[in-house]
C-alpha cells in the first residue's frame, strides 16, 4: 500500500469518479486497467497476452514500430521514417517520390545512424532507492544517495542481463523504474509508398478524419549482418476489424498536460492559445503579403503557410476541448474533489494545500507580462534571434555555472547549441534563408511591437533607436554577414570579446536588447519555478489519493490504451468508421485529379495507382477511427485485436483529438489508423511484391 | 429615380459597401447584377440568356423543376416528389422504396392534385397602383383602392394573355408586380430513383457535405392528353463543370431573415435558438428515455429522434453563423451606415429614426416572457394542444371578426382549422398517436413547467390542480377519448355549447387554461405588431436609401443566384469541390454495408447498385458544392452554365449553410447539387434506361 493512505484509499470510489472514464489513459505495462476491461468488454489479457504485444512493440525515438515477422520485420509509418528515406534518396533515386519496395533481401538498404529498442524488462525500484536515502539527510545528500543507488542497480542489471536500462520516473516521481532494452542498430530499409499516397491530402488533411493514408512503412532489423529473429512479433490478422471491434494500441505517447491545474487549463483557453492564434493569423497574413508580389514569392512561402496553418489546426483542436462546457465541469469537479481529500489530509494539506492558490498567483504574473513576452524578442527576424543566442551564448558561459540560465550549464547542452549556431544559415521555421521576406517580416515585426508596446517601452526605444521599423530592419539584414556559417563559428569561438567587438548590426542589436531580454526571461523563469514546484506537489498529492487507478502523464515511454472501432459526431453528421480505396479515388477525382493538380497537388496519385484502380478491390478498408487515447509518439503504432493480432497502424488523430492535451473525451477524441488490409493489398496489387504479403502473413 | 433621393444616391457607393459582397443575392429576373457578373465572371447574359433560363424554370409550390426536353420532360428532386411517389405506391409496388422507371410514355404514371407553373410574364405595377390612391384617403380607402386596382389589373392582364396572374410585393411593398404564370395539372411520373440512394445518408448527412445523393425525379407535363411542347427547355451539359466554373441557380427560394435588425440577430443568438436547442435537447433525451425500455420503444421514437436532430442541426448551423464574429461585426456596420443615412434624410428619420429603438423594446419585452413562452401552453401533450385548439375555436368563432386572433378572421382559414381538427387522432410531430409516449411527455412537460415557472405560478397551479404532474398526465390521456376523430368532429359541430360541456378531462384542462394562455398570446401580439411594424419601415428605408442596387429578402417568387463551384474549409481541413460514385460506395462499405445495417440502414444501397458498380464510372461526379446563395424552396432547381445548359440540380446545403437566413457568406455557405453526369450515367448504366438519357441529351 505504497503511500497510500488508509483515507485516501476510502476515498478513491468516491472521488475519483469525476476525472475517471472508462476508456481514459494511456497505462503502463505494470498497470492495466484489467477491471474495466473485463467489465466492459469482457476481455481479459494473460500475461502471455501481455508480454507478447510488449515484447513485439520497439521505440524507435518518437515513434512507434513492430516486428512482423519472425525475420525482424517491422512496420511502423512512413512519417517516422521519412527522414531516413530523404538521408537514402539521390538525385537520380528520389526514394520519397516514387517509393520504394526491395524485391529481394539484397536489396534491403542500410539506412545509418538509426537506433531502435524494445521494452525487455521493467524493475519497480521505487522502494530500494527509497531505502538509499538514509534518514536525516539534507535535500541535496538525499539526491546524491538516490543517484547513486539507481547508478549501482543500472550498473547490477546491465550486467545480468546484457541489456540497456533507463531510468524511468512516472506520478512525477511517485515511482521509480528502471526499464531495460535489447538495442538494435542495423535497420533497413525494406519498403515505403509514395508520399503522395503515405501521405494523401497532405498538412490539409493533417488532423483529420475522414481519412485516406497509406502511412506505412517497413524495415527488417539485422543482428550480425544477418536478419534478426525476434522472440516475438505479431501475426497478421486475417479477419480484420469491424466497428464497434475492440483495439489497443502499444506504443510511446509522448506528452499530455493533463494534470495542470483548472485555472491553467482557463489559462491557456482564454490567453495562451488565444495569443498563439493571434500570432499565427499574423504569421500568416504577412506570409500572404509577401506571397501577393507574383508566382515565384507565393511559391516561397507556401510550405511556411502550411506549417503556420497546420500549429495553428492542432491548437484550434485544443481549443475547441477547452471550450467544451462539459468537459470543463469534469475537469472542474475533479479538482475541487482532490483539493477536499488533500485538504483532510494532514500531511498532505501542509504541502500542497496551498499549491492551488500557488499557480493561481503564477498564472496572474503570467498574464502580467503577456503582450511583452508576445513582442520582446527577435521581432520576427531569424537572423537577430541568432544574434541574441550568440550574444547570450558569450555572455552566459562567462558566468558560474549556478548563476547560468538552465541550458547552459551543462556542458552537453552548450557544445550542442555551439553546432548549431555554426551550422547552415536559416530563415524561418529553418527554412533557407532569404533576405527580401526576413526584411518584410523584421519590419512588420518592428512595427506591431512599436504599436502594441508603445513607442516609449524599453524594448521598443532600444531596437528601434529613434529610426524607422522598415529602415532598421533594412540595414540590419543588409548589413548582416551572419548568414555566412564561418562568421558565426567564429563570433562563437571567440567568445565575450569576439561578440563585444563585433559591429555585425545584428550583433549590434542584440548587444542592447540583452539586458531587456533577461529582465522579461527573469520574470518568465520565476513563474516556471512555481508552476513546477506546485504542479508536481499538485501530482504526488494526486498518486498519494489515487494511486495508480488514474495512468501517469504520458512521458514517452512505453504504454497501453484501448478502444473501440467507433464513429463520431463531427461537420453536421457522423463520421463513418471506415474508409476505403474507394474513398482515396473519391477525394483525388473529387478535386479533379491529377490534372487539376489543386492547392499544390496535395490529392494527386502516381500513376501506378491510377493503373492499378481497376485491380484493387475498391472496398477494402483503407483507414479507420478508433477510440483509443493516443497523442504524438504513438505514431507507428501497432493496432492489436483480442488475439493480439496486427489489425492496423496508428498515424493521427482527428481535429477533436488535439484536446487530448487536456483531456480524454471519448464522445469525440479517435484516433486515425492504416487498415492492416490495405497494407497487404497494396503490397500485392499495387507493389507487386507478393514476397513481402506471404512473409506478414506467414503464408 | 423612384423613391430613391439624391442624397440616398450618393451614399449607396459608401455606405452600402460593408453589406454589399459580390456572390451576395437571389435577385429578380427583372433586376439581374449584370455588372457584378461582368466584373468578376466577365459574363454578359443577354436578354435571350435570361429569358431562357427563366421560361425553362417551374415552380411545383415549395420546390422548383425545369423542362429539359422539347417533349416536356421536367427535372426536380426525388425528396420534391416523394410525397407523389408515395401516393402512387401500393402494398405490392413500393416506388419510394424501388424506384421507378418507365420503358416507354404509356407507363407514365398520373400523379392526381399536382400543379405546376412557369413564370411567362412580369409586369411592374408598382406605379399605376400608387396612382389609383388618390391624395387625401385615409388608410383603409387607400387600401382598397389599391386592392380595386389590383384586381382590375389583374382581369386586364389575364384576359389578354391566357395566363394566371399573381400579385407580388418585393422590397416590403417597395415594389408591386404582377407575376403571369402558365399553370399546368397534367404531371406523370416518369423516373425517380430507389429513396436509399436519393436520400443516401438520410437525416444524418441531411444538411452536410461532402455528399452522395442521387437526389433527382422526373416527370412529364401533359396537355390534352398529349406530352407538353415548352417553347424553351433546357439543353443536357455534355461537358459538365469543372471547379472554379461559374453556375447559375434558377428557383423559388422560401424566406430569410437578412432584414431583421442587429439588436433581433442578438436575440436569436443569445436568447432564441439557445432555447430552442436547449428544448431540443431535452426532447430528445425525453425520446431517448422512452426508447431505452426496449427495442419496440427504441424503434417507436427512432423518425422522432431524427427528426428533433433535424431541426436542431439547421438551428446549430444558423447559430454557427450568428457567432461568426466577422460577419456580426459587418452586419452592425452596415445597420449603422444605413441608420446614419436615415438621420440625414428628414423625411425618413420621421418615419423610421426611432424604429430600431423600438425594435430594441421590442426584444426587452420578449426576453421578459421568454420562459413562459417556453413553458405556458400543452406541456408536451399533443391531445392538449388539439383540446386547446377545439376550445380556442369555440370561443374566437363567437367573436366579432375584428376583435379575434387574426387566424380566426378568415372563413378560409376557419375552414382549414375545422377539417384539421376532425381528422385523425395525431401524436407528436404528427405521427399517430402513442398514449404510453404521450404520458411520458406530458408528466415530464408538467414538472418542467412546475419546476421552472415555481410552484405558485397561474398556469402551474391550473394545469395541476394540487395533484402531481404524473397524477395529471396519466388520468388525462388515459380519460380522453379526443383520439377518436367523431369525437372531435362533434366538439367542432357542437361550438361553444358543445365544449363548455364536455367532461373530457384534456377539454376540462383546456378550458381552465385559456385565459392564461390567452393572456400570454396577448403580450406576444403585441411585440410582433411591434416587430412588424418597424421591420417594415426599416426595409422601406432600407430601399429607399438602397434601391435595388441590394436584392429583397427571399419572399417564394423566382429567382436567380451566381456562384463558382467551390470548395470550402471545414472539419480541419478542405472539403473536395465533387464527390463521386467512388464516394457513394466508399461511405456505404465505410459504413459495412447491409450487412452492418449502421444506423437504421441510413448508408445501406440497393442491390442492384451494389451489381452494377463495376459498370459505372467510378469517377464520375456525383454531388458538388457551389458558393450560390440559396435556400428553402430551391429544391430542385436547375443549375446552368454560362450557355444556359443543365449541369446539375440543387438540393441541399451545408451546415454551414444555415446561416444563410441571417446573412450570406461567401466563404463557408456552400449550395449541394446533383451532378448533371451522374443523373446520365445511372439512367443509363443503372436503370437500363437510355431511352431516357436520349431525350435528355436529344440524340
Amino acid at each position: 500500500m505504497n503511500r497510500l493512505s488508509a483515507l485516501a484509499l476510502s476515498l478513491v470510489s468516491v472521488l475519483a469518479l469525476p476525472a475517471l472514464r472508462a476508456e481514459d489513459g494511456m497505462w503502463t505495462f505494470d498497470n492495466l486497467p484489467l477491471k474495466q476491461l473485463k467489465e466492459k468488454y469482457a476481455f481479459e489479457p494473460g500475461k502471455e497476452w501481455i508480454d507478447h504485444v510488449r515484447l513485439s512493440t520497439l521505440t524507435l525515438g518518437g515513434c512507434t514500430g513492430s516486428f512482423v515477422s519472425a525475420d525482424g520485420l517491422v512496420i511502423t509509418n512512413h512519417h517516422c521514417t521519412r527522414g531516413s528515406i530523404q538521408r537514402l534518396s539521390t538525385k537520380d533515386r528520389d526514394l520519397v517520390k516514387n517509393g520504394f519496395v526491395a524485391m529481394s533481401r539484397d536489396q534491403e538498404i542500410k539506412i545509418p545512424g538509426l537506433t531502435y529498442r524494445t521494452l525487455m524488462a521493467m524493475e519497480n525500484v521505487t522502494e530500494r532507492v527509497a531505502k538509499a536515502v538514509k534518514p536525516g539527510l539534507g535535500e541535496k545528500a538525499a539526491a546524491a544517495a538516490r543517484a547513486k543507488e539507481l547508478d549501482a542497480i543500472k550498473a547490477e542489471l546491465e550486467k545480468a542481463s546484457g541489456l540497456t536500462y533507463d531510468v524511468v520516473n512516472l506520478y512525477q516521481g511517485g515511482e521509480t523504474w528502471m526499464y531495460g532494452f535489447k538495442v538494435f542498430k542495423d535497420i533497413r530499409l525494406v519498403a515505403a509508398p509514395e508520399i503522395a499516397v503515405a501521405a494523401f491530402g497532405g498538412d490539409y488533411d493533417n488532423f483529420t478524419y475522414p481519412r485516406h493514408d497509406l502511412d506505412f512503412s517497413m524495415v527488417r532489423v539485422y543482428e550480425n549482418d544477418q536478419p534478426y529473429h525476434p522472440a516475438h512479433h505479431l501475426t497478421w490478422s486475417t479477419e480484420g476489424l469491424k466497428t464497434g471491434d475492440l483495439t489497443f494500441v502499444v506504443g510511446h505517447p509522448g506528452r499530455t498536460s493533463r494534470l495542470q491545474t483548472f485555472a491553467q487549463m482557463k489559462y491557456d483557453r482564454d490567453f495562451g492559445i488565444p495569443t498563439y492564434l493571434k500570432g499565427a493569423d499574423r504569421t500568416r497574413a504577412l506570409l500572404e503579403e509577401y506571397g501577393k508580389q507574383d508566382a515565384e514569392h507565393a511559391r516561397q512561402v507556401q510550405t511556411l503557410i502550411l506549417g503556420v496553418n497546420n500549429g495553428a489546426k492542432a491548437n484550434e483542436g485544443s481549443l475547441m476541448g477547452l471550450k467544451d462546457a462539459e468537459a470543463m465541469k469534469r475537469i472542474e469537479a475533479a479538482e475541487k474533489a482532490l483539493k477536499a481529500a488533500v485538504a483532510k489530509d494532514p500531511k498532505l494539506a501542509a504541502t500542497t494545500g496551498q499549491s492551488w492558490a500557488r499557480v493561481e498567483q503564477a498564472i496572474q504574473l503570467q498574464k502580467g507580462y503577456l503582450k511583452e513576452a508576445q513582442y520582446v524578442g527577435a521581432a520576427r527576424s531569424a537572423t537577430l534571434g541568432q544574434a541574441q543566442a550568440l550574444v547570450r551564448l558569450a555572455e552566459q558561459q562567462e558566468l558560474p555555472v549556478e548563476k547560468r540560465l538552465t541550458e547552459y550549464r551543462s556542458e552537453g547542452g552548450l557544445k550542442t547549441l555551439k553546432t548549431r549556431l555554426s551550422g547552415p544559415a536559416m530563415g524561418m521555421m529553418g527554412q533557407a534563408a532569404n533576405p527580401e521576406l526576413e526584411t518584410l517580416l523584421f519590419t512588420r515585426g518592428l512595427e506591431d511591437a512599436a504599436r502594441e508596446l508603445g513607442p516609449q517601452d524599453p524594448f521598443v526605444l532600444a531596437i528601434l533607436g529613434g529610426r524607422k521599423p522598415a529602415e532598421v530592419a533594412k540595414a540590419a539584414v543588409e548589413g548582416t554577414k551572419l548568414n555566412d556559417p564561418a562568421v558565426r563559428k567564429a563570433l562563437v569561438e571567440g567568445g565575450k570579446k569576439a561578440v563585444a567587438e563585433s559591429t555585425d548590426p545584428m550583433i549590434v542589436l542584440a548587444r542592447k536588447l540583452e539586458p531587456i531580454l533577461l529582465r522579461l526571461r527573469k520574470k518568465q523563469d520565476d513563474v516556471k519555478a512555481i508552476l513546477e514546484e506546485h504542479g508536481a506537489r499538485i501530482a504526488k498529492a494526486r498518486f498519494a489519493v489515487y494511486g495508480k487507478t488514474l495512468p501517469p502523464d504520458a512521458t514517452g515511454t512505453l504504454r497501453i490504451t484501448y478502444g473501440a472501432v467507433a464513429t463520431y459526431p463531427a461537420n453536421g453528421t457522423l463520421q463513418q468508421p471506415f474508409t476505403t480505396w474507394a474513398g482515396l479515388y473519391d477525394r483525388h477525382f473529387g478535386w479533379g485529379g491529377n490534372e487539376a493538380h489543386a492547392y499544390g497537388g496535395e490529392w494527386t496519385l502516381p500513376q501506378r495507382w491510377l493503373d492499378r484502380m481497376g485491380k484493387l478491390d475498391l472496398r477494402t478498408p483503407l483507414n479507420f477511427s478508433h477510440a483509443v487515447d493516443t497523442t504524438g509518439g504513438n505514431s507507428g503504432s501497432p493496432v492489436v485485436n483480442r488475439k493480439g493480432e496486427l489489425v492496423g497502424l496508428l498515424f493521427d488523430g482527428n481535429i477533436e483529438g488535439n484536446a487530448g492535451r487536456y483531456y480524454y473525451d471519448e464522445k469525440v477524441n479517435r484516433s486515425v489508423s492504416v487498415d492492416a488490409r490495405a497494407i497487404l493489398e497494396a503490397l500485392v496489387k499495387v507493389y507487386d511484391a507478393p514476397h513481402l504479403a506471404a512473409e506478414l502473413t506467414g503464408k
